[in-house]
């Protein structure tokens, strides 16, 4: 399916009356989420770079011509000036991996305006929910507190891709492993996984199938032990592992029922069975509540897998993300809609010590013991530099995340840092919000 | 991105397993929804057909098995097995379309069961989200009561290829348009699309913005009206209909604030101006919950656009779905973990008039009355007729929905119809965990 078409209709019309008026000056589109999610402290700059792939080979061809033609009941002909339209516009960008918090624009895109204008859609199908899905797991890895995490989420995913997409998220927020395989293999993540119950249920006995497993899989295994009785399960693998003398690497794994007080249990147990290295491994319908909850009250579990809460948001699946025109032919422009005002003119966020972030204009002098966030990654649409890498977002992700204050990170009713907005910036919001009243006798 | 790696690396250890063991007997797996999500009554059967289309083209690859193995951290020799293995097995399923309930198998795969483990994720992966946003959708059907509902989701969905999806699965349920060309072009669905805010503020004012819109796009348009302030917005676009002799056809687009309100003030204003044609769209943070409102306080909307709520199945973006193994080599197997008990055996769904259903085994006669829900679907790995067609699902659709009883098609608190379980079904339950509980000394 062609990228380019993947849009909404509405930048078809609206590109192809631009180029019909001649309106292709430049302008600048601000991606940005308004409000962060309820329950969120911050969220995850994600999907930029697939965002800059999408750029990059941005071209209208005659097949999408036709499509867009068809989609409007009308020949093709009369969306001639569309036809070999590709990007070559600016991008400034949040890398991947940074947090960023609500109003601060994740990206803007300065280029001449049916392009601005046509690139809308996609970019917010990339970025609006890999932001969310990386905020989600990154609260995973805040509940884990230092133990390692599984993503299991393909199954349950919005589909194989938006499955695969969250494998990487995972990843970039420190995730240390992957249950989805063409994910491992694509984004060079360590992939994990065991058996499932149907496993266990195909031989008709636990020990026959940890058997059968075993002489499949020389070396460290991990045994799935909730198939019929929890308790009889790990006794069953202890029995299996002191026999095939296994230990270190190898695990058991919780997927139902009280997954606490279960680990409690087995660890008991697997100690007592002269295991004390074989690890607990718990999954099922966890995320960062379940997480959290487990960890707080000391269960001995080594290993968090979480899966299908994870890899759709659950409980905040999309953002309010927005991407609006802010300025045009250099003049700064905003919307007045009942609740949903926008800030004119091209910016920039300034990144101050526990992330106190000041909005500000891209051309204002950085406030003193601040960075600015939004990096040039694109001009004349080509990248400005190599791919990035999972293991540098990674590491920005991480450095961020040491800075945020502890009321963001808790997991129950977090309170996010609020950005401020610069004098400049106030200043230049009521100049244009007034030249508009002025002008179309709103606000009166 | 392969197909067939796109799976947790379970699937392959136990796939490997099952090979070594020689463990290729046929098994039967169950893919059902084990509870519907809090308030929805129904769920809709979607993502078959492109189910089939992997199961009829899966087949493992020489870079597969490198993949597996590269998981595995083997050496691909220790995974000769895999190779070359495709899907020969038989499908029966419920058509796409068709409402489905608590327990019911959406779809039953009989294959030797290397092959029938293998496609468990991505089934599911397609299945699952598709029949929770399938469902979200025919809500939205439910409390529109009639009027043309237009599908925004592509934006916020969960990346392009889910946006896609969404698209044809509002067509499945009776929408009108959806705003995505692909997705368009790609299923025959109407394209729908006018302006964004942006437009209007690229041009400064309303006025020259819609007058530009109907310069390039001669004949009907829509004019998006709450850029800066909505009365005047609606007013600006009276006189440019009128100026231009311009009203069938056309329409107005509101966009953000009391829609209801605006609607009602928006009509005044229109009809005083002579253009009762003028249709009035509504967009704007809506799902089935917004519609109804909407609806049932009698506001003047002619056409709802839902996206982002829609598209996500924000409030339920999951189903606790399974894919379990019910019978292998001839014998009905269960897993009995807490919370997780399985039913054996394969199974039928007889659908009695209202959705009363039955729940039974596959060689039960049918009861009187009723309509066994799942049919062949493949056979040998080929499908046993040609593709569906999204217009036969959709008639299958309103079909169902005809008889869904009122208080399963209420959006605030539906009650969902619950299938009964047959005796024979219900019997052979018994037998099966008793034979468990014996032999595991588990249950006791």
């Amino acid at each position: 399916m062609s990228q380019v078409t993947t849009t909404d209709l509405y930048e078809v019309t609206m590109a192809l009356s631009y180029l019909r008026e001649d309106m292709r000056a430049p302008a600048t589109f601000g991606l940005f989420v308004r409000d962060l999610p309820p329950e969120r402290g911050f969220l995850v700059a994600a999907g930029l770079e697939p965002a800059l792939d999408h750029l990059s080979r941005f071209r209208v061809g005659r097949s999408d011509v036709e499509e867009f033609a068809e989609a409007l009941r009308r020949p093709a002909e009369d969306l001639g000036p569309l036809l070999g339209l590709s990007f070559d516009g600016e991008v400034r960008a949040v890398p991947e991996g940074r947090l960023v918090l609500a109003g601060e624009p994740l990206l803007e895109v300065t280029a001449p305006l049916p392009q601005a204008q046509l690139v809308e859609t996609y970019l917010l199908s990339l970025l609006c929910h890999q932001t969310v899905v990386a905020a989600k797991a990154a609260r995973c890895v805040l509940a884990a507190a230092g133990r390692p995490l599984v993503d299991f989420s393909l199954r349950r995913a919005h589909g194989p891709e938006a499955g695969t997409t969250a494998a990487r998220l995972c990843a970039l927020v420190g995730f240390a492993a992957t249950s989805n395989v063409a994910a491992a293999a694509r984004y060079g993540i360590p992939a994990a996984g065991t058996m499932a119950h149907s496993y266990v249920e195909a031989f008709g006995s636990e020990e026959q199938a940890f058997r059968a497993f075993a002489r499949t899989h020389p070396g460290p295994v991990t045994f799935l032990v909730d198939t019929f009785d929890t308790d009889r399960g790990v006794a069953t693998a202890a029995r299996v592992f002191r026999d095939l003398g296994l230990g270190p690497g190898c695990g058991i794994r919780l997927d139902s029922g009280d997954l606490g007080a279960l680990a409690r249990r087995a660890r008991g147990a697997l100690d007592a069975a002269g295991l004390p290295d074989v690890q607990i491994i718990a999954s099922g319908g966890l995320d960062e509540y379940g997480v959290d909850r487990l960890v707080r009250e000391g269960a001995p579990i080594d290993v968090y897998a979480v899966g299908s809460r994870v890899g759709v948001a659950a409980d905040a699946p999309y953002p309010d993300a927005a991407y609006k025109l802010v300025e045009y032919d250099g003049r700064p422009v905003m919307k007045l809609s009942p609740g949903k005002v926008t800030a004119p003119g091209r910016k920039q966020v300034f990144r101050g010590p526990g992330l106190r972030d000041v909005i500000g204009l891209a051309n204002e002098e950085p406030p003193e013991g601040t960075e600015p966030l939004l990096r040039t990654v694109m001009r004349g649409g080509l990248r400005t530099e190599p791919p990035d890498t999972l293991a540098a977002a990674r590491l920005r992700f991480e450095a961020d995340l040491a800075h945020l204050p502890e009321e963001a990170r808790r997991i129950r009713s977090p309170v996010a840092p609020l950005p401020t907005v610069s004098t400049r910036l106030t200043a230049l919001t009521t100049v244009v919000r007034h030249r508009i009243e002025v002008r179309t006798g709103s606000g009166r």
